[in-house]
């Protein structure tokens, strides 16, 4: 079965938002089984927009509009799509309902333009938006299916996770399923270089890397009659991988991100942690914060960007900061062993490092970051060269902050080893 | 004069890779003056590729394709292209001059499939490729202009900076020009309905709304013979919007987000800041220093998640916590006035809420967040009930910070008023 994806928004053809959902769609429905040979991004306009649903329409089975169901005069989609579809719209009183519950909430008076978002197109299902205020629509005709969903990503994705996969679900046939083999520590293109053989030579199930900020996605998927036949056909490949990448793999669950995966190793194995931000700024301790239950063990994190905070909280010394640098493996560690004595932390972690766009020598260029991790007695120093601009490199540090925690505490407590060759993607 | 892209790629497909080139390339003919009304993303694939050129050569003046110009036998963009606009391929004997160059600086054997690349389509244009082996190509047909780029972004980037840039300004008359308008503290449809009459009556110049977390852009864009009559034209709708939206304006300026505004008046009035984050977790010091040069007024940040860290390092009494709670005016108030105390900074914020997703009960729902900021000796307390999940509650409270300090630095310092019915977005 084929899936099209139609992106809305004149926000995309100027060029002020790269197009996200497409890519997280794209990806979603390849893990449906789903085939997608076309993608387009038009404007808010209604003919257009009806030529591009049109032609949709004719060649694949699920169409997937997404944006323009805002409560604005602009926002046309789901008035194009029921004009297409012929249909006309009616108010839906449970949408309705939903959206004055949300202003009720919220405390404030509905404007006049929001009530715009309870009409649906006649026989069309509603979809709830947790997330708010315009419903997602799947309009049904014969064996095509048109899904619209809103634009921003915080709103499409939670929706199209919860009602959306489970719908188009039923109308595929036999089933696919896959496993996510997720990887910390490992670059791109080493990762793809590790299964090369396996993807030249696949067939059922197939692997494909997705490359994310300090991970690698590697993901295994089967098709079969029954997900039970399925799963057998990925048993052996996931045994394969995990024998290449081994203790590189931090989780094959679907919901478990790699600070989660660092959350429950911290929680499994009672350790209270702290951070030190330099360049990163709060994002490490912001990423941990963002697993729920993380109160449990996340003791406090401290921002020192400037030389007199990290001096003044964490106790850096005056003569490491002249004779090494604010960026440094011997600054790093001691803002490392800083944090544990101020929290009494059983894991502390500090990162500092040069994230642009200036202050790079060339002893010292932009990108180069350390990172600290104490666990109990034991301090470990990373050294890193990222690429990217100063968010980037940010986000890269973070990703690599999580990294090391993962292996340092798996290292203290697990015995494990982490294999040969298997560097920290940007450790020098 | 239009502009149509289509980027050729079963990786886009996928999901492998998020299409960043679109954007690229959006953006940049936008700024030069082409109206782009349709993008599209195809594979691999002869006769699909051919379908969307016929159909994009029929109604855009420009047609921009990316992809697909490597020497594989799965690279057939040229082929098809020259097919579409019925040309025959012939050797390009400048490109092949360059590709055996390219490869005896390298050092190493020409591949025969790379002889491919230097195949042109007859009468077109060859464009150098400095950063890889595939040229660039366009074929010109009357008025339709047919271009054909490589896919890497480090290749097309410099080939359209260099080469397809002026190329294509030969051929527009007149110019683009627009500016941003960006507000802070209103909601999307509450702004939108402050601008209805204006996008109602609109002509030139137009008006766009784009809603950010936390922000709403206006966009206003005019066209005009010369950059001089298209920024006379602009004028008075950008003053219109001004005398609307008043202080609730951070910045017309393209580059200026909302952290760097708030850097920016902070350094202006010399003021140093430091920040309390408890759900928020770092997020409001991350946003803060990805401003570059915020080192000056940036003391420092703490993140005091547990009540134990809100007592311990930032003095909030037991009492207050006891009878008020962690996610309570008093609590917010503690905690700004705390790290001031422990900082010394002008100006301190803090955060404290109920991101969720558990937690929340009827009195105190998931989404209720209080934020203290305090310039001197003022402290202002704010209460507000997001919506979403627990990382959408995060970043719209962070927004909601930024906002906040912004309101409170120019009330004190600068005597502005914020007008009426302006309140922050989902304050109660």
């Amino acid at each position: 079965m084929t899936v099209e994806f139609i992106s809305v928004g004149t926000e995309i053809l100027l060029g002020n938002i790269v197009n996200t959902n497409a890519a997280y769609l794209s990806e979603k429905c390849a893990a449906l089984g789903l085939s997608c040979y076309y993608q387009c991004v038009v404007g808010d306009n209604e003919e257009r927009l009806a030529e591009c649903l049109q032609a949709a329409v004719k060649r694949s089975d699920f169409v997937i509009l997404s944006g323009g169901l805002g409560p604005t005069q602009d926002d046309l989609t789901k008035e194009t799509a029921a004009q297409v579809m012929g249909r006309k719209l009616v108010m839906d009183k449970h949408s309705k309902d939903r959206i004055k519950k949300y202003f009720d909430k919220l405390g404030k008076e509905i404007p006049d333009n929001n009530w715009k978002q309870a009409m649906v197109p006649e026989g069309g299902i509603a979809i709830d938006n947790d997330n708010g205020t315009a419903p997602g629509i799947i309009i049904e005709d014969g064996n095509i299916h048109v899904i619209l969903l809103p634009g921003p990503p915080n709103e499409l994705i939670p929706m199209f996770e919860k009602d959306i996969i489970p719908y188009i679900r039923q109308f595929v046939p036999g089933t696919i399923y896959s496993q996510t083999v997720k990887i910390c520590g490992i670059g791109e293109s080493k990762a793809e270089s590790m299964v090369r053989d396996l993807i030249d030579g696949q067939e059922n199930p197939t692997i494909a890397p997705y490359a994310k900020t300090g991970e690698v996605h590697l993901r295994v998927t089967a098709r079969a009659e029954n997900v039970k036949e399925a799963k057998k056909l990925l048993k052996p490949m996931v045994k394969e991988l995990k024998s290449r990448f081994g203790a590189c793999i931090y989780s094959t669950e679907d919901d478990v991100t790699l600070e989660r995966a660092v959350a429950e190793l911290l929680v499994a194995n009672k350790l209270t942690v702290s951070c030190a931000e330099s360049c990163t700024g709060g994002m490490l301790a912001a990423r941990l914060i963002n697993v729920p239950g993380i109160s449990e063990v996340f003791k406090s994190g401290y921002i020192t960007y400037s030389n007199k905070a990290k001096r003044r909280i964490l106790g850096v010394k005056k003569a490491t900061l002249e004779k090494f640098g604010a960026v440094s493996a011997a600054t790093a560690s001691e803002m490392a062993k800083g944090v544990a004595v101020l929290s009494k932390a059983d894991v502390s972690v500090s990162i500092t490092g040069l994230a642009g766009p200036d202050g790079g020598t060339e002893e010292k260029p932009v990108g180069l970051v350390y990172i600290a991790c104490k666990v109990k007695g034991n301090v470990t120093v990373e050294e890193f060269r990222f690429t990217g601009n100063r968010n980037k490199i940010r986000e890269s540090s973070t990703a690599a902050a999580l990294g090391l925690m993962r292996r340092c505490v798996l290292e203290y407590y697990s015995k494990v080893t982490f294999g040969n060759g298997t560097g920290e993607q940007g450790r020098k």
